[in-house]
């Protein structure tokens, strides 16, 4: 079993070195902090990682929920983890004082939650489900919903979920069917069906508060008549009594991966006393979620950057012990054999996942620095243009790429790769499902290209060439660095044709063709934003190159360089391939009649 | 559950149409058969298929193999199937009728295992596995040897198992270290540890004979020193009778996917009585498995091909069957859903499969008509040249792509897609040891690059080239295609551009740099030998609707036309930025210390 799931180092360079983090402590929000106490806090979350999350990493995957007569047992861990968040106030950790949070910088728990998603992403879950569900009540609930609910969520006794999909509606939410009725006692009657809730109901809790969207009876069709609700599995009466709430958990999936964590279905009104709670207006709770979900979209790709670096660090620590081959140029058969490290086509695959994870962390950490300084009122308007639309890259490439990358985790290990001694192939199940919850690579796809690059006449877009110009620009100076400051240049005028080609599409009121191939879109502005940040943390590392470090930092330094290079050799020429298709005026899906797919 | 596993007007397309299967029967050795034999043979698998493997496809993925004390059990649908291959005679179904095969062709035979392999691979590899070793029997060993083995494993009584791997040597076959000792009493004494063996010890059968790579005491070191060598599991003494030969299975393996097949640890020699018989002559062992691994190597890529088919068809009713959403134009939210087949994403992902899943059978079929002709002794060295270098390629593409295409039926399917009551995570499971077994991508793409381009100064790649450029010149004359074969004489430029840019490093003495990329390589001639597939299937899809078809036919061949230009469109523009890569001096992976990944 591999020992190492993250680099404490990276995370370093990371946020130190590349972002700067600590200069978040300028605003009064984060004045308390110090580059110190976030070594703090970062320091107890990994003993945390190490000591409760990454030793049952496993036993979660092997002893899954199991589901008898509407209760859900899951493994002890998961209990004790959540007393551990809860006591350690890690859930509201970026909370104001006042409601017991440690107002740490969006950024910091973002890389927290990266470190626990990495040891464990299952576990990881629960208490993620639980900030996700407890942020709608803080933000969008009551003073009495937030008096009833938050302390017992922040406190890991109640677990959260968001309750949005139905057999019939995933991906199309304007068609969902739960119904509440409105009884003019302060409640609504809910009767409907929830599919695939994550921790949806298990036994390490003594509650589970349901953020569900539903539609009032009456209401408009589609996603103006959708409405939110809080849905407790037990309410509270006036005694202050767990009274049973009519949310019936009819049973569990059995999962590819994520196992450790139960997915589930509720079946709310099977005797008629499922009570919801609206919170907000009525007909606004798209609205709401949605306002939540690039929270929960960042914390997807974010997940799948985590799960591909425990998979790397497998990889790695394999290919540096395992013996075999020789040098091509060796040829003795007598010579010793050597570690496979040494074989180019093993370090092009380690290169491939390390450019991956590293990349893909480091656009996380550059959006979290945009949330924090929006939610610091600076330059509040350009930063978030640049969240809406970094959110589906993030959301999608880490999930895409990590599929690609743990796969390469396994054909390092060859034969064993495939094999439950070896922990890659839980990571390669883990992380399939990273394109699927929280709106499929296809929903990101029509989301970038349908309405974040053309929304505001483009600002966002040209906000994020800007960004990256600015970048270009650095490394244009810098003599090592000059060579791929040029080919990103060039990346980024090829995006522009091709996104003017495709707004020419648009114009003609071609809608079919203009968004036909969005996922290619998507990953054509990825693989340009993948970029952009490993220049970034070139530029770093050449810069304090130039600083004569320590021995063990000049090869860091330099190892951030190689693999900046291997992008732009490997990842990056992959546009000219992308730009002839989404160019072309052929499209093959929108044309070809569906009669052809039989035979 | 899906229904359908293949496609039989596709078999038909390919096997009658494409490749005129029936023109074998010309030859003597296949004059007894017809058309109409071929089909009735088809129509008997496909009933084999259908009734007794596809229905436990998902009984052998869960109730995995079980190993007690050196036993291992399995299904008992593996005695089953074994006897109906048995009886049914088609473990040698390509052999001469005197020793009780029906002289098929190897065409025939491919598209048979494709059939099997489709409906459950798991199953499908117990005869295939004994296939093999009876086959280095049949061709290399002595008339004793024949005639001890062959019945019983023809009969799918005994298994028979290909036995190299050691767990210290698995791409690095050179250093294996199992040993033989000359006895001077007709057998040597064998003492050594072998793993993931396939079939290696189960209890469907009355005995297990491997095919064991070793090394006789005193060898020379590396390829050169090892030898072949039957290892029964029982010997057969003078009187007939059954005695163990100190074949220890230690243990199974937890697998990720193929688990209805045990791969088992082998202990050869414990007890010092393990006796091994010498095939052929001491220290060709090597050259006597690569003479059989061509077969097991296309063997793998036609069971990838055979599950991404699979998966293709679970997705393709999952589409066709799904409603949700509704066309980009429709704003009525009352409107009625559509069926998601009609969304260009879905189509887009179905094509993707389509296209690597007919397009790999094609190029299997391609290869055996090869091999057909090289058995019948026309134009020997060609075929025997162009099986040689597309081997690789079929070795390898297919599986590669296999676990994308597979993850594409997984994407079709939504979250249903990560879910067990849906067959295709389990088909990306299954799919994931194909870029592993019998030699890995890596293995692959130094043997193309390394040794098949170069070999006979270039022959084999010439004759690539030439086949691809008959088929382009067909396709310049039909006006539909004429811009298809434009395109595919440029890739073939292209390709020869890159191939001379690398020789050229060859040239240099750079050899690390020479075969750094040779996956690269590989993918970048997977792709355009793919393309020419498509180039094939498309002109006889034109000439076909020249001659005025049945409806359901013109939508068939219409079909045909429409994937081939999806391939053109979508696949094929990918060998730009493959070339970038292979034509740049840049090699990170060569120049990278192994100290830049420490950190």
């Amino acid at each position: 079993m591999a020992e190492k799931f993250v680099s404490r180092r990276n995370i370093q360079f990371i946020l130190d070195e590349v972002f700067n983090v600590q200069e978040l402590t300028q605003y009064p929000y984060y004045a308390d902090h110090s580059q110190e106490t976030f070594q703090m806090i970062l320091d107890t979350a990994y003993k945390i990682a190490t000591n409760l999350m990454f030793p049952v990493l496993k036993d979660l995957d092997r002893e899954s929920p199991e589901w008898t007569d509407g209760s859900v047992k899951v493994h002890s861990a998961v209990k004790q983890y959540l007393q551990e968040m809860g006591q350690g106030g890690w859930i509201q950790a970026d909370k104001p004082y006042d409601i017991g949070g440690q107002q740490i910088p969006i950024t910091l728990k973002q890389m927290i939650n990266y470190v626990f998603a990495a040891a464990n992403y299952s576990l990881f879950a629960y208490p993620s489900l639980t900030a996700g569900a407890a942020n709608l009540i803080y933000t969008f609930g009551s003073e009495e919903m937030k008096n009833t609910y938050l302390e017992k969520m922040y406190a890991g006794e109640w677990q959260g979920t968001m309750a949005l999909t139905e057999p019939d509606v995933g991906s199309s939410l304007g068609d969902l069917a739960t119904q509440a009725e409105e009884t003019g006692q302060g409640y609504y009657l809910m009767k409907g069906t929830k599919i695939f809730i994550s921790a949806g109901n298990h036994d390490a809790v003594e509650n589970v508060i349901h953020l569900m969207l539903a539609r009032i009876k009456g209401a408009p069709a589609g996603v103006k008549g959708i409405s939110l609700f809080v849905v407790p599995k037990y309410r509270i009466n006036d005694k202050g009594e767990y009274e049973y709430n009519d949310v019936f958990c009819g049973g569990i999936e059995h999962k590819l991966g994520y196992r450790g964590c139960p997915i589930c279905q509720l079946n709310m009104g099977e005797n008629k006393d499922c009570r919801g709670f609206l919170v907000g207006i009525p007909n606004q709770g798209l609205g709401y979620m949605f306002q939540m979900m690039n929270e929960a979209r960042v914390g997807v790709g974010l997940g799948a950057a985590a799960k591909a670096t425990a998979a790397y660090y497998a990889s790695l620590e394999y290919a540096q012990q395992r013996l075999q081959g020789r040098r091509l140029s060796v040829k003795d058969p007598n010579s010793p054999m050597i570690a496979i490290i040494n074989h180019p086509d093993i370090k092009r695959m380690l290169l491939f996942q390390r450019a991956i994870v590293e990349g893909t962390l480091s656009l996380a950490m550059q959006l979290s620095i945009y949330e924090d300084l929006a939610k610091m009122g600076v330059d509040h308007e350009r930063h978030e243009l640049l969240i809406d639309l970094l959110v589906p890259i993030m959301k999608s490439y880490p999930a895409e790429m990590g599929i690609l990358s743990t796969s390469a985790a396994i054909q390092i290990h060859g034969g064993y790769g495939f094999c439950g001694d070896f922990p890659v192939e839980q990571y390669y199940r883990d992380i399939r499902i990273d394109t699927l919850h929280e709106g499929t690579t296809c929903i990101q796809g029509q989301d970038i290209l349908g309405r974040k690059v053309v929304m505001k006449q483009g600002m966002a877009f040209t906000c994020f060439q800007n960004e990256i110009n600015n970048t270009i620009n650095q490394a244009e100076k810098i003599r090592e660095l000059a060579d791929m400051a040029e080919i990103l240049q060039n990346a980024l005028q090829c995006l522009a044709e091709v996104t003017n080609s495709l707004l020419g599409l648009a114009a003609q009121g071609k809608n079919d063709e203009f968004l036909a191939d969005s996922v290619l879109y998507l990953e054509l502005i990825s693989i340009i934003a993948i970029a952009w940040q490993w220049l970034k943390q070139a530029i770093t590392a050449v810069t304090a190159l130039a600083s004569q470090p320590a021995d063990l930092d000049i090869d860091f330094y330099q190892g951030k360089i190689y693999t900046c290079k291997f992008y732009f050799d490997y990842a990056l020429p992959k546009i000219e391939g992308l730009a002839i298709r989404l160019k072309s005026s052929s499209k093959v899906t929108v044309d070809m009649p569906v009669a052809c797919f039989e035979d």
